[in-house]
């Protein structure tokens, strides 16, 4: 059994009893959220520096004690997690930022940071007996869901908006999911895959819906702590959609926090694209999220209502974060830069958080010295079109070493 | 300073000290081949079960003393290699063979097996002072080799051919390669890039002329002895081009077998295309190839002129295994059977090994029980167009629950 002891709701503040439900809050509906709340005594017990020391499990799942699955032998075959912390080097001496480090997520395995939420998904699916999964997606928590429960045998239906890339469709397929290309939006589809749970029956991995998916999420920040040896950056950057990711962010600092391992908390920023930035409006306003209609090339994080939007905003604020938005151009220079500088290749929403460190350093929101932490949340190779936008064309040529020496020249 | 005593030609037997040749045995040329021939006495003394068990990089490089460089420190920061060697349970289940591994390399940093060559190539660069590499390739060295070098702020210089899948292309752009698309096959693309470093100067990566690259790929063998605890399978299914891939293999067993961990080699079985398959008819003829014009889906291993053959085909002949061909329909079905049965996502020559697998054992050239395992080479994020042959299309609905009702009924 897990060490969850009760799910309580971010709004009105009622606690449940694990058994007793599954989504939001039954008073408060779908802005009811449920933050999992765990014994850290019990935990204590189980887990330290020590233990993980010893642990030759190098997945987001050595930190299983932290994580809400009651049953172990359900979670699936997929290598997720563990993914590097680079010290940046390059970048560093080129920014003259001697204390940056980049988490590539990326490198999880269907390419972007959801797996960590799908992975639990399937976890708990399988526990509860479930036979079929649906999400919502505007395609990254889609593919990795669909990937996850591929290998363990479970269906899955998939609601996308129809203009998600090309490369996150095909993932789809490929893993035997049943896509629904909506011809809406993200939020449609969201909204689409909700009724399909009521009608259907099928479990629903919906991020802000289903109260484990920050519990997944939060083993990035988990991996990143230990990687940088228990020391707490002054920032971490992440880019935002939904507002799940940073809240996982948040909620991994607070259990190590919780736990004793680490002394302070770090300052959160959400980035955001100018074209759709409805909780860094939030976050730099009066904290209430205005709905917009997303407009950026950043698709994993078009999200104009973002179902996470209360728990992020609280988060950052509380963190003493702050928010700050980027063009789609910065997003694709950032990608460049990053490729092209520490050979980290990025998608439009993965390269946000660090296009909103470049902004934030040109500002003068953070200075050089400081400790700064960015996530990348997934690989280039999804956004094949916006990589080539930011990589520019290559040199047709004939199989002629005078057409090289014609261009060298 | 590594353990490397000589290299030896393939060809004639000529041994040479590491610093009086470069690329290829002078008295023999471009088929003169030279292996790298390691002090395993020397070896043994830092390297043995016991201290890969203490080791925790969990990187290509934990087998630094197999490795051919010299100074640890030009050594990149990309995380390459250790990526998961799966059980495979649904797959062994659905095919009745209680013994298959797959090895998902597709993990590796810019998504190919090629990575591990690449950042050999790179440290040796800086090791000899270069300031700029060139290859040819079929995408995914290149992308490999321009991922690893723009970490580390390396020039690179790339030979694709013009017909490359688009996202691989992409990865060199973003990495800041400069580019060179050939109007031609990969073979012309290869002759250029000989060409240009005896031109330019530049440090040439390419497969089969660098003695040192099949050293980086042999490490995908050195992980799987070790992932199976030192278990030696009966068949290992490797996808075939250049052929360099494959004496990686070989040479990684051979590695483990000299220093007296295991005690066999397992039989290597080379797959091709039914429409490019010179090595596959060497192996199972007399052991000559006839150059060809390849006509594959599967772009990484479309090579008509195999650079490595001799090499390769030796290697696969001495296993005592063979060489087995598939259709482009059979793989672009793997790659489907693949994704969604185990939720691993293959390119067309990624899945190949796994096509050339279900074909042995359709035709009865290994048996259900026997002990099998199969590199996967390549994520199926590099070629979508592939990938949405294989996975097929969505189904596209407005967001109305009654259509996916109508869908379902």
């Amino acid at each position: 059994m897990s060490y969850v002891k009760k799910l309580k709701c971010l709004l009105c503040g009622t606690e449940y009893d694990p058994a007793e439900v599954k989504y939001t809050c039954p008073k408060c509906g779908s802005d009811g959220i449920l933050e999992v709340i765990y014994d850290y005594e019990e935990i204590k017990k189980h887990f330290s520096k020590e233990s993980l020391k010893n642990n030759k499990n190098y997945t987001m799942w050595r930190y299983l004690p932290l994580l809400p699955v009651d049953d172990p032998e359900k979670i699936g075959p997929l290598k997720v997690g563990w993914t590097p912390l680079y010290t940046a080097d390059r970048i560093r001496e080129n920014l003259g930022m001697p204390n940056l480090w980049i988490k590539d997520d990326g490198r999880n395995p269907t390419a972007s940071l959801k797996d960590r939420a799908s992975a639990i998904a399937v976890a708990k699916a399988r526990e509860l007996g479930e036979e079929a999964i649906t999400c919502a997606s505007t395609g990254n928590a889609a593919s990795s869901l669909a990937g996850a429960a591929a290998s363990v045998g479970v269906k899955t239906y998939i609601f996308v908006p129809k203009t998600a890339p090309k490369a996150k469709i095909a993932q789809l397929l490929v893993f035997g999911a049943t896509v629904f290309a909506v011809n809406g939006t993200y939020d449609e589809a969201f909204d689409l895959s909700i009724k399909a749970t009521e009608v259907f029956g099928w479990y629903n991995r919906n991020t802000a819906f289903n109260p484990y998916m920050v519990e997944g999420k939060k083993t990035v920040a988990l991996e990143i702590i230990e990687q940088m040896n228990f020391e707490v950056p002054d920032y971490v950057f992440v880019s935002v959609g939904d507002g799940c990711i940073i809240s996982g962010v948040a909620k991994g600092y607070k259990d190590m926090f919780a736990l004793g391992l680490i002394d302070k908390m770090p300052k959160l920023v959400a980035v955001q694209a100018e074209g759709c930035k409805p909780i860094v409006d939030a976050v730099n306003g009066d904290g209430k999220v205005k709905f917009v209609e997303p407009d950026t090339i950043a698709d994993s994080i078009a999200v104009g209502i973002p179902r996470n939007r209360i728990m992020a905003v609280r988060d950052v604020k509380e963190s003493g974060g702050f928010g700050i938005t980027v063009s789609d151009e910065e997003i694709i220079s950032a990608i460049k830069y990053l490729g092209s500088t520490q050979g980290i290749f990025a998608e439009p929403a993965g390269a946000t958080g660090f296009a909103g460190m470049l902004k934030a350093l040109k500002k003068g929101k953070i200075s050089k010295n400081d400790k700064v932490t960015v996530i990348v949340t997934g690989n280039g190779l999804k956004d094949v079109d916006s990589a080539i936008r930011a990589g520019g064309n290559p040199i047709i040529i004939d199989p002629e070493i005078s057409e090289v020496k014609k261009i060298l020249r």
